[in-house]
């Protein structure tokens, strides 16, 4: 497999993470967003989305969006809860991920650390809708070690990519005291801390 | 099965179809979200996240966002591919469908059907990136009838239900012609035209 990703991006970490800790062999094609490496002619060839993460699978065929991408990898193995309605729920924080999660925590991060604006100049939506995500994020964590129950599944691995970055767009992990014992113990089960 | 919709959002709509389309037996409950029922405690204790659709399975346990709940609903259907590969391409198009699609289809006729702006008003880049995901699906349908090949899959159910009403925020589908035919080909598919 090869992957088309940019270190920088947690969207394309979390196809790396999945693909190392389910032990599978990959080439990483580091790919320059900021450059605009995902939007050249070849690129939009194999993904005309236009965005990184995308995989050339071992057959050839491609495959794109970062959540698509690790359910397929995963499919099998013990990332993907068995049971129906916890793999439902699975699937349930995942689409929250990239719905009211990512276009917040992860753009605050995007503008502080890549766009060089200052934390106080951030749009005040911006902020309140990440601070809003986080805490979704800590009230799901009241009640199980993981979003889903005991063990490591997808649904964390989506939500720790930015989740575990999100200071570096301003937002305060310490208010949050269950998500910063949770991004440990994930960085934990996935030897990335 | 009990679903928490408001009839004008077609998240909502997406799995009152799955269901009608599989038969399965429903209570639909119309929620106001324009009216701020989505936002009540009662709702909130069902689904924290304050969006819906969300539903309360037969066995009493909650689950929300659109495309989880379709997928759920529909596992072991001919909704869903059976080959692994299909079924990924499915599930990229449904993420896709709520980072790059919904947020500008979506929320462009929400201002114009039911926040009273003029379509001369929308903010450029919310038309632009929704032209720009009108094209993607545009060219996604050059070599197939549906998304992911000649069958309906819950690809195109996600996808065309903000798609069939995307004239009502201003866009022009006649500019689209395969997505245009494809809109009626899922409605007749689904048998909600």
């Amino acid at each position: 497999m090869r992957i088309y990703g940019d270190s920088i991006s947690g969207n394309c970490l979390k196809v790396k993470w999945v693909a190392d800790h389910l032990g599978r062999e990959y080439q990483w094609i580091e790919t320059d967003i900021l450059q605009g490496e995902s939007r050249t002619a070849a690129f939009l060839a194999m993904n005309p989305a236009g965005q990184v993460p995308a995989v050339i699978l071992d057959d050839g065929r491609p495959l794109a969006q970062s959540n698509a991408i690790i359910i397929h990898l995963a499919e099998g193995s013990d990332l993907i809860p068995a049971d129906a309605y916890d793999r439902a729920r699975m699937l349930e924080w995942m689409f929250w991920e990239q719905y009211s999660h990512e276009p917040y925590v992860a753009v605050a991060r995007f503008h502080v650390r890549y766009g060089g604006k200052a934390v106080a100049d951030l749009e005040p939506r911006l902020v309140e809708r990440g601070e809003g995500a986080l805490q979704r994020l800590e009230d799901g964590l009241a009640a199980s070690s993981f979003l889903v129950g005991e063990a490591l599944t997808l649904a964390d691995v989506a939500l720790v990519a930015y989740t575990r970055v999100a200071h570096e767009g301003g937002f305060d992990l310490a208010r949050y005291p269950r998500v910063q014992a949770w991004v440990k113990r994930v960085e934990g089960a996935l030897k990335i801390a």
